[in-house]
């Protein structure tokens, strides 16, 4: 099923889409992506994921070709004319293309912005219901972990590990078995004494806009959450635990390496997490 | 000034080259790359260039979409059409384009193979002359630099800082101060003791084309080589210093962070194995 897409000023079927082969995404990764969940035709937590593409191209000192109100307009006539009720909403920003393959910045080119959408039934996912199996894998990625580059080489692999492995995550981990995230999500734990850990924000780690929100709805419901890394031992003797991302919200974890989390069933914490987020996606979505 | 680039089967002019948004080369840096020289219209030490592709596409678990052979026979082809004397021939192969975006390998997808050639006067290049100076940037990159991926950004990060410098390279350090390698370049050092000095190949360094050529080179001429890890301090202690790459065969370096190595001219040895692998090239190429 065809949908259209956004490629550098024009709407364009996505299957017809292209970009140039000098374009610097496709030969350096020279370039940044966001993700906003849609629901109801409404973006979810968009100002959020706007405000990282801002930060991640300002931290490689790249110029986005739009600005945000003009990104936003595209992100809606996308949703329009596409008919999107639930999904997904991709913005990528390189570049753009010099006329050779240099590595340092090219002088007077305009960067290239694309935008697709994508259909997904994210309320209604199976896994939530049924939770997620993880394997963990080391985090080979680079240093500068809270850009949001498309260079994403690493967690291809990782996540080919875990679809390899049958699991739905791959859980990166690194300095003995600390987590720093998910292949495209945010790991979180539900401790024995009711904490919820994830780790803390840092250059190790995407800052993850549903994993603020989800820190967010549970402080102000009382809940004790720790931003803190945590290992796989801590995971295993866990009450709960799950991941967070805009393509999925809050997606409980019944296994890790094969071993059960707790009784192998999502936990009510996650789950119950995971209706607060909807319900605060519903209400906030623009 | 056009060329003809080769994208998946069609020779079209580079200006025009084009693959979807969807190409996992532009969505993830899910792609390998190789560059070969060529002087003279012959391709340079380029067995090796394709096993280290072979290898690298290997390390990913990316399938070639041609033979071997019948990728010299593209170089070859797009050197005779765009009447190539000296320059480079690019190849880059990916995982192709799904109709969707998921991180694990798509099935059934036929992976992209992109090539094109540039004019460069390597042999003449004035900074082989001058020398060139090289600044110096932490090394953030992932952790296995020994795949030859098209996941850029840090590399493209140093080499724009070396240019907001005015030096010709950036030198990668780590664990206090080693050099791992250049941002596109092998780096060597010739001790007081008259030993030239590489880092050995691990995953740390990109196992260069170039420098195993002239590593090879020197030892035939009875030079002493030691495959190790150096310092900055050492380099700047050293007798000489250049680098090594197919887009530059060997050039001196004369000045490291703004400090001078020895008299800050290029050096005889370094000069001498230049001279011997533009020889080396001009009697092997293919």
């Amino acid at each position: 099923m065809d949908s259209i897409a956004y490629v550098n000023g024009d709407f364009v079927l996505l299957s017809e889409a292209k970009v140039s082969v000098l374009d610097r995404g496709f030969l350096f990764a020279d370039g940044i992506y966001e993700v906003s969940a849609v629901l109801g035709g409404k973006l979810i937590d968009n100002d959020s994921h706007l405000a990282r593409l801002e930060r991640s191209v300002g931290e490689i000192k790249l110029p986005l070709p739009e600005t945000v109100a003009r990104i936003k307009e595209i992100q809606h006539e996308l949703i329009s004319r596409n008919q999107l009720k639930d999904g997904l909403v991709y913005i990528q920003v390189t570049r753009g293309a010099d006329v050779g393959r240099d590595f340092a910045f090219p002088k007077g080119v305009k960067p290239t912005l694309m935008m697709f959408t994508s259909v997904k039934d994210i309320v209604n996912a199976a896994s939530a219901k049924t939770g997620i199996g993880v394997i963990t894998v080391p985090d080979i990625r680079w240093t500068r972990r809270d850009i949001k580059s498309v260079a994403l080489l690493a967690q291809v692999l990782a996540k080919q590990a875990a679809a390899e492995a049958g699991a739905g995550e791959a859980w990166m981990i690194e300095d003995g078995g600390k987590v720093t995230e998910g292949g495209s999500s945010s790991a979180f734990i539900l401790t024995k004494d009711d904490v919820l850990v994830t780790r803390e924000n840092s250059s190790a780690i995407l800052p993850g806009c549903t994993r603020k929100a989800v820190v967010k709805l549970a402080e102000e419901r009382q809940l004790r959450v720790e931003e803190r890394a945590f290992t796989i031992e801590e995971a295993l003797r866990a009450k709960e635990a799950f991941i967070t991302s805009a393509s999925s919200f809050v997606q409980p974890v019944v296994k890790i390496d094969g071993e059960l989390v707790a009784d192998g069933k999502p936990g009510p914490v996650a789950l119950r997490l995971r209706e607060i987020y909807i319900e605060f996606a519903r209400a906030t979505g623009t």
